[in-house]
This record gives C-alpha cells, structure tokens and sequence, in this order.
C-alpha cells in the first residue's frame, strides 16, 4: 500500500566535522520518502520556491516518489543551516528561513486522498489535522512533532493527537508533552492522549517501541564513520512507515521489524552528508544491515 | 567457580527526589558481592574503620561472600554523600571522605589466592596492579575505572589494561581513554591496548558488549519507579562476572547471557535505596525479569 507524506522539502547548508554542504536537498518529506521509496509508493505534499532545482529530486521520481503534491510557489525555498559539535551530538541552528514555507497550507491531489498510510512530518499542528481531515480512507496514521509545538501550540496538538496510531518522538520530547521526568511512565500518559504506539528515538542509542506492554528496543549501529545526522529522525520514519505499508500489517511482529528497517535507513542515512547514502542503495546492503541489526541483540 | 572482588565497602548518603538515606551500607565491593552472591562465592578484599556496623553485611554473609579479606583499621570507614537531580540523570556529590580507604593496601588471606575470576573495582590502579600480581590463577579479570585515574594516572593505568580481559566502562569514559569522539573506534582503541571484550555502560540507554567484531546490545528494563541509581554500575558488574564464573566458559554465547543477568541484576538495584531490593531476590524473580530482557529486544 501506498504512503502519503506531508512535510518540508528544503535546501540545507550544513556543516559537522567531516565537511560542509551549501543549500543541498533535505528537508523532512524529502528524507522519509527517500526511505520509504524502498518500501512502497510515496506520495509528497510540500512547497517549494521558484528557486528550487527541480533536477535534484529527479532519483526519487525515477523511484516512486510522486511529487504532484509539491506545490511551487512565488518565492524562496525554505533554507536551514546548522552546525555539529565534535561528536555530533549537539548542534547549533546557524539560519531559519522559512520563505514559502511560513504560509504552507497543504494542498491534496484528488489522487492522494485515498492513499492508506500517512506520515504527518514535524509541521504545524494546525496543518497536521487539516491534511488528516481531508483524507478518506486512512489505515494508520503516524507522527513527529517537536519540543516548539508542544510549548507553543498545545491545544492544537492535543487535537491531532487525539487522531493518531502512533507517535514518534525524541525522549526529551516524551518527557516535555508528559510533563514527567520518567520515560515510561510519561509513555504512558501519552498513549491515554491518542497514540497507542510510541516510537521513542533516542539518537546514538537506538529506538525503543512501546504498544500496551510490550516494549521493543533496537540499537544503534556501530558507526565508525558517521558524517551527517541530519535527516536521521525523518529517515527512520521513512523505513518504519514504508514498511509497515508494505505489509499491510501492525502486528507487534511486522511493527518490530519496522523497526528494524527504520533503524537500517536511518544507520546509512547519517554515513554520508545528506541524501547522498540513500540515494542509490541495493536491496541487498539493506537486508545484510538488517540482519546485522538482528544479530547485535540476539542470543547466540 | 568462585569470584574475588577488591574494591570499597563505604557508607553512602544518598538523597533523590524519592527518599533519602544517611551513612547506609555502600561501595563498590559490596554491591558488586551483593550481586554475584546470586550466581557464585565471593571473596572481598576491602578496608573498613572501626566505627563499621558489622551487622550491616549479615545478609551477604549468610549467602555466600567471605569477609576474611575485609580488613578492620583504626579510624573511620570510607563515607560518601551525593544528592541526585530530578531524572537522576545527574548526581551532585556533596562530601567524599576517604578516610581508611585513603592509605587502603589490598592484603589478600592465602585462601583468595587461587580465585579464578577477579573483579577490580573502581580503585587506584596501581591497587588493582597489586592485587593482580598476587594472583595465582586467574581465569578471567574484569575491571572498571573512572574519569579519575584516566586523567591522573594513566602510566598505571594502562600497565594494568595489558593484563585484563574485560574492561567495564560508561561512553564517555571509552570516548576519554582512547581519545576519541567515536565511540566504536574508541572501543578498538582500546582493545588495542589489552582487554579483548569492552563492555559499555550506558545508564538508562542499556549497556554494550564487544568483542572481536561481534556486538551486543541490551536496553536497560522500563523502569516507571527508579528510586536510586548508586551501586547500578558495579551491580551489573557483579551479575555479570557472577553468571561467567558460575558457568565458567567465557563464549560470545555465554558473554551475552552474563550482559543480560548484569542488567538484570542492576535494574533490581535501582528500585529501591542502597542495596535494599539486593538483599531478598528470588531465583524466579531473577529469572523471570531475565525473560523479559530477552523479550524486549527478539523478533515476534
């Protein structure tokens, strides 16, 4: 089954201790359907300006990106620039400029609105329950958000969570929306305001899922070389969303490997700057990763 | 086979946003004791002052840990006192005196001599070099350091990592001795340098095992109470070299079991204050929480 994901498409100039890039493709939408095109079809909803090149999307239409959703308007693409620490742990936001980005209001392709699987990326809570509200025939519905919506626009957040399955989130922004200085039981307090699945994202030490009781972690994977986090988070969604589109299934079985898949795009996607290391990966390097993965927690 | 153990038997003051507790049963050898108790004999060198509460290690007594290498000084016994924040991610200490502790050197009773497995706790290394040398047959050494004597002694320190197998340390404490941001190449850093198997403590983000290129992962358990946090570190180190001796074979199938009765065992110790939920663990308990660790990370 086929996923829709709304978000941004932008130009990034990033630096970390392994290189700098001026104004190269990134953005939310752009990084989950670079992942989830190895999944199923992806459907973007977005905005760009008259200044966006075209050109770079190209690999993802020759996959199965549909970019009729992507709504060019008079203006400029949005542009974030950041920069590293060290360790890549910390980073410093050096620009936000929204540009056409300030006045997204998502439009749908009447050829969207069946379309069974939606990511709603870290936008305006406002948009989120909009776009949620124009779609027909959703079979399950999953998340990001950030610590400048929980604190700025509550009320409107609440609203979306109320019409969620699952939530994905960092753990700072578990205990922020909770108001609970402990992970599991702020996880809780969350799935008694909409989602009944919480995927926690925790960086350089893995992912944890948690549904009813059952909790699941998945590690990091032992990167020697990691140049670039950005975009990590949003490709993580892209292997869980996408493969749960895959299956068709949300089996606690088919949700843990989701995970897995999650964790794989994301450990290739932080390899290089960008969406360089996703744009031409083999089904092969996925499935050895994965298995991988698989072999870093399992009893021998 | 049985376990030697040196390191300190203190009087902890400990306050978190649960509780607090004056001058109670501490150190590092007697969480580590408490813990490998479960699995195997314990031998313990240490050193406590006159003003000791000898009824304090009964428990450990009556189980199996031998107190004949626990050496009575004139003067105090080692006391510390630290107050934890909020998310007990953070500790402050408040007053560290060494007292006794501060001129401890290891005697070893001639019936310790022959103890296979040696844990050496978090103490000077020259210490733990001492103590090694006095060996007559080990089978395995495990030991930890700190920040401390990475920074102050590091000549000593690594005469003694060219003598041990196992070293057990946090994240930030690899990135320090090897010098490096990466903490994967950190890690072959160090085992360049003498132990084989690095086992990684990561506090609420679980704990990593390495060795060779194999890598093991365990989450840390979803703990919705965790009243605090003292001891967690050598109670895991206890778990673990207590399973390896007790089934003494040191395979990557037997290293991965012991990672989980490590983690296991410390999830038990940071329920409740100082060493109170150690003292009265069931097998099925252990057992039974062990299943839930596996649970926690396997394929449906």
């Amino acid at each position: 089954m086929s996923v829709l994901v709304v978000g941004s498409v932008a130009l990034d100039s990033v630096e970390t201790p392994y290189g700098k890039v001026d104004a190269a493709l990134g953005g939310s939408a752009t990084y989950f359907s670079a992942a989830a095109s190895y999944f199923t079809d992806v459907n973007v909803v977005a905005v760009v300006g008259e200044d966006f090149p075209d050109e770079e999307i190209a690999f993802l239409k020759d996959r199965n990106v549909n970019f009729d959703g992507l709504e060019v308007r008079p203006g400029k693409t949005f542009r974030w620039g950041g920069k590293y620490d060290f360790d890549l742990n910390q980073r410093e936001t050096l620009f936000t400029h929204l540009n056409v980005f300030e006045d997204f209001d998502p439009v749908l392709p009447e050829n969207y609105k069946n379309t069974p699987y939606l990511f709603l990326a870290n936008i305006q809570p406002d948009l989120q329950l909009k776009v949620l509200h124009r779609m027909n025939r959703l079979r399950l519905v999953v998340m990001d958000t950030m610590n400048f919506w929980i604190e700025g626009t509550p009320e409107s957040l609440k609203k979306v969570l109320k019409l969620i399955d699952v939530l994905i989130v960092n753990d700072s922004e578990v205990r922020q929306l909770a108001g609970d200085s402990n992970l599991f039981s702020g996880a809780k307090k969350i799935q008694t305001m909409g989602p009944k699945i919480l995927v926690i994202k925790k960086g350089e030490h893995g992912a944890l899922l948690i549904e009813d009781g059952n909790y699941f972690w998945t590690p990091a994977f032992p990167l020697e070389i990691l140049q670039d986090p950005t975009g990590a988070g949003d490709t993580f969604a892209g292997g869980f969303v996408g493969y749960l589109a895959k299956v068709a299934d949300h089996s606690q079985k088919s949700l843990r490997k989701a995970m897995i898949y999650g964790s794989t795009l994301a450990s290739f996607c932080v390899e290089k700057f960008g969406l360089d290391r996703l744009k031409n990966l083999s089904q092969d390097e996925i499935e050895d990763r994965y298995q991988k993965f698989i072999d870093m927690t399992r009893m021998k």
